[in-house]
């Protein structure tokens, strides 16, 4: 049974096809937030705060962050700004720093520059996700050193030196050649989450079924979990949340284990919970019957993310066997 | 590649594992209905009307006509009336004919009383679907002779003498059982549409499991079509909507081809249409676009109902390939 295990400084959560489909949140991303990168910028970190606490109350397990900032008026200061490598390492730390000071859940330490990962997996209390590895041999060789001295799980997506293949069984072939090739640096399989790469149904009908059929393969041939970035699969089409609250369950059926996405979005975190509970991976239904109270305070006029806060505040929420005896 | 066919007086209708999910529409059912027994003990069809009427608007592919009403008043007048054998023959001719009067779409013949069916069977234009033979002996006996004199597809469902068994391999045996009686009768596994039996999740834990596995098993093994009656799964639970439109994707995604259900639901038709997408049986994401505008209406106010009569009033309904040239 594959199991894939992030820490946080006290909890451990488990990625594996016996478990809670793994909510990852995404929100802490500057990449396409202008917003928030000019924030960071002046060294703001509100909205990270906000964006932590939410998406944990939410129901995200783990959090994504990625230091991808543009600093545009210190670049134009300061020619160095303009080289990530010098921008992300410090930022990926006072994120990581600013983050678990604040929610005691793992982190997921995602960054293009292997300055920044490392200076995350430095920071990160506990057992971090790495995010990721690619086919790319230059990836390869700078990202799975990483994973071996820190002994964490990375997330692998399966592009190559070619591109991204529009081909599944091509896409198969990377996400084995990264497989094998981490085992050449002693990291077993369970270590390794495979994206398998989700393509808009808009602009290739088979992108489900391909996925579906990837994810059947990626676990029963090569024994890894699985994650994606769920919303890709309903670019450009009209009522998103609906093809997203769709796919979900269909790709939870199909073997996915996680994925990577806005938890705070009822629907699709519906979707998450009902399959949870059709999957039996929500014993007694007791999360879903938690869940149904916040959407029916949405349902009264809260905002989910008000709804969800003041149910995890009243206790109502998913610590019912974190509490201690007083 | 198993295709069950179905046809109204001029429409065709195809179950199949490359056609889009079809929904049979389960609200013309006096059980449980009151209102509606009691219209149709004094000859009012008006409600079943307006139900044959809603329902292909919101996008019901077949109509299920159940005859099983219970005539309280006639029955204290007339003690025949306390036998359905009475009742429901000349009850489920004048539905029939009621219905395909109104609306062109294939009929589901649905009673336990074998004269029922056939009156249905005789009243019907087209090819209908039968609903239903079970694995109890004497049903077989009674109901397969049918589906052989009228060559029509049936409905099958995976209980026998021992009642239902909560052993997903027994009620694929019994389903393996009539799938093989049938073919003594000279009747194809490609009419016979398997109901594996839902059982209440908040029941049986892993209710939702047994039955996408049943569903791939019945299609690989046995190559028939599957139905079910979706809502039972969320017996008894909160926000039923909710577990029904993340399991429909499910077990579609898991090869269920066709569905008993209330259509007059956006929230679960809306499952179904984003999971034909997925499934890749929605060229072009053509049905999808036309359902974001009708979801989009009833954001602005109107009923699902509404909003969908008035989109297929107004041509932008699912008539795109049938119109003609003027």
């Amino acid at each position: 049974m594959t199991r894939t295990v992030i820490e946080s400084k006290t909890k451990t959560v488990t990625i594996g096809f016996d478990e809670p489909f793994c909510v990852i949140g995404e929100r802490i991303n500057p990449t396409g937030r202008k917003k928030l990168a000019a924030e960071l910028e002046l060294d703001d970190f509100s909205t990270v705060e906000k964006d932590a606490l939410e998406q944990v109350a939410c129901g995200a397990m783990v959090l994504d962050i990625n230091s991808g900032a543009v600093f545009a008026n210190k670049m134009a200061e300061d020619p160095r700004y303009a080289d990530n490598n010098f921008v992300e390492p410090p930022l990926m730390k006072s994120l990581v720093e600013k983050v678990q000071a604040l929610v005691d859940v793992p982190l997921c330490i995602d960054s293009s520059v292997p300055g920044a990962l490392e200076a995350g997996l430095e920071a990160a209390e506990g057992r971090p996700l790495l995010n990721s590895v690619t086919g790319e041999e230059e990836r390869m060789e700078l990202v799975l050193p990483l994973v071996k001295k820190y002994n964490v799980p990375v997330v692998a997506i399966s592009n190559d030196d070619t591109g991204i293949s529009e081909d599944p069984d091509v896409r198969f072939a990377v996400a084995k050649k990264i497989v094998e090739r981490a085992a050449d640096f002693g990291i077993p399989a369970h270590d390794i989450v495979v994206d398998p790469l989700v393509m808009p149904i808009g602009a290739m009908a088979t992108a489900g079924q391909q996925v579906f059929t990837l994810v059947r393969r990626l676990r029963e041939e090569l024994g890894v979990n699985t994650t994606c970035g769920a919303s890709n699969v309903s670019f450009g089409l009209p009522n998103r949340h609906g093809i997203n609250a769709a796919f979900l369950p269909m790709a939870i059926g199909a073997g996915m284990t996680s994925a990577i996405m806005n938890p705070v979005r009822s629907v699709e975190m519906e979707a998450i919970r009902a399959a949870n509970l059709l999957m039996n991976h929500d014993a007694n239904g007791g999360e879903w019957i938690k869940f149904s109270r916040v959407l029916d305070a949405v349902k009264e006029g809260a905002t989910f993310a008000e709804a969800s806060k003041s149910a995890a505040a009243s206790g109502s929420g998913r610590g019912g066997r974190r509490r201690r005896r007083g």
